[in-house]
């Protein structure tokens, strides 16, 4: 069975929509999407420091559409591994733990790797939205798209614009 | 620069002390080590599904002797990352990273892996006290000697005896 790397923030989780509506909350307006598109994250929102350390960032961030679904069925044709690299918001952990009992209940505490960095990971396949994660990565890469890398060449690595994507790629 | 993925409990941190105390605290009088010589932890310490689960109880575990005197040694010689099946006692999770900012603050968060399985972890060479960890590991691997596999045979695996033997083994 091969082993599948599932990256949480910006593929599991939509972290965006958390941006956008903790930006909309201290700026009082809704950001249009195309202004974030290309833009890092770090740039995009000016107190995205402040956002990520807040409590109940992470645990109230919504899923990402049809991610379950897929998942699911992923975990039935693949040894899947979700792995964070969550170690930088320590806050996060227990927070990230719950909100994945929550939405991903059939997946095992077993099947959860927080760490600092990803090149610990050894896998098949690695799904991500950072090229910081994927570039270093000898398996098969699937990038997911994220407004911070939509703009940029995918190079090696197969992108995806949806779960539907990578049901296509995977199942 | 090769790679080397050490434990924390039993390991760095000294969880048998801790099982000690705790024992001492709910039975009266400390246990005679060689009760629990060649006994699996749980059977050891009848209440060790409470001891783990307690606030507190990872936090302030006493360091293995030497074990800071030798980390940062090894920590020049190779990329080290820790390496802690933790998924499994959520409270531990922020506990655990308190601990080692506190007793190692020369490792920073670029090196903690908190897992379920230790099989996702791509490295040379393992630490670790529990035969599970190192059986499917393909590296070099190292048992490190607590009294839950004292009597065992340590099989394809490197016996240490003491953080003096492990640098003896790898310095």
């Amino acid at each position: 069975m091969e082993r599948l790397a599932v990256d949480m923030d910006g593929v599991l989780a939509d972290v965006y929509e958390q941006f956008f509506r903790y930006d909309e909350r201290d700026f009082g307006k809704r950001r249009p999407p195309e202004e974030v598109i290309g833009v890092e994250e770090r740039k995009a929102f000016p107190y995205i420091n402040e956002y990520v350390y807040t409590k109940g960032f992470f645990r109230t961030a919504p899923v990402v559409k049809n991610s379950v679904e897929i998942m699911t069925r992923l975990n039935e044709k693949y040894e899947v591994f979700i792995v964070s690299a969550a170690m930088e918001f320590p806050q996060s952990l227990p927070e990230k733990l719950e909100w994945l009992k929550e939405h991903f209940p059939f997946l095992s505490w077993q099947q959860l790797v927080f760490c600092g960095s990803k090149t610990i990971v050894d896998a098949d396949i690695m799904i991500d939205d950072h090229f910081r994660n994927l570039d270093n990565f000898s398996g098969i890469t699937i990038l997911y798209t994220q407004p911070h890398n939509q703009l940029k060449d995918a190079g090696r690595h197969k992108r995806a614009d949806s779960w539907a994507d990578i049901a296509s790629l995977l199942l």
